[in-house]
């Protein structure tokens, strides 16, 4: 987020049509929660269209790029890579450590699809489980933004919005800014 | 959880085929993080059963039931409803409410799939944005449990367990407990 070091979060691997939705997902809560871009697999440029397509509309600044070099990324990243496995430390027992870091450091956040490599595990910094039981990517992912911001990306506010939802008690009201 | 009031998750509409998958992590999001029970659409048949795999193999308690009655399991509900929305009341200014309301009261989750009904807006006690931002069901639903049981849900320990990971700095260990 804005003047903090930058959180891009990878997503590794993508099977086109079984996968198109949890990645889209992945690229959606990146974008909510914080992070300032994400990166996907070259095979998956369906996904990247809809998030631009909601940065367009709601706003941003958040950046989608497509690579064919997945472990390129991960290998030559200028920062602390952190991937998030149902193996990996408790997040409750890195958490602060990796919010220190993050203070000076830009950080990458590998968030798995298909099955990940040993190498992966290998080259991040930390592997994280949010909790070491079976879930979702996506919920993984958007529990590790919240507590790497520590709430504050829900404080964010949004550049070159078409349109910004008013908060509301009941019923939808949406503005143009 | 152990202890506390009942916490379930209602997934409000499934579409098989194209919402399985997030439907079932929908599902395997409730278990992991806390919520006692699932409830989900009678033709999500396919979701219920890899949840209760996976409680088979990782443990419970947790239950996961079908109904044909998305809108009577809101409308008698014994508690307090909540319904995440990017429409609603943000987070953070509801969430200790909700915490407090907890401590004596079950409390009902309904997570949107399809279209949700203006019904279901009126009826809820809290209709709460995890950001107003479009992303992810499974995301809000993630940092909303993890919201409402202040990070006690990471700490829970799982009954009849077939497997247990054992979380490790790099690679996999997975015991028989």
């Amino acid at each position: 987020m804005h003047e903090e070091p930058e959180v891009a979060v990878l997503r590794y691997g993508h099977r086109p049509g079984r996968d198109d939705r949890m990645t889209t997902h992945v690229g959606l809560t990146a974008r909510a929660l914080g992070a300032d871009r994400v990166i996907l697999p070259d095979n998956a440029g369906q996904s990247k269209e809809t998030v631009e397509d909601i940065t367009g509309r709601f706003g941003g600044p958040f950046g989608v790029e497509l690579t064919d070099a997945l472990n390129a990324v991960i290998r030559n990243w200028e920062g602390v890579v952190v991937h998030l496995t149902m193996y990996g430390e408790r997040v409750q027992d890195v958490e602060e450590d990796v919010r220190e870091v993050h203070e000076e450091t830009p950080i990458l956040i590998v968030v798995g699809g298909e099955k990940v490599p040993f190498e992966v595990y290998e080259h991040a910094d930390y592997n994280v489980g949010v909790t070491n039981q079976p879930h979702s990517e996506v919920a993984g992912l958007a529990v590790f933004l919240d507590r790497l911001f520590d709430g504050r990306e829900l404080d964010r506010e949004w550049e070159n919005a078409d349109r910004k939802v008013i908060p509301k008690a009941t019923g939808k009201k949406v503005v143009e800014p």
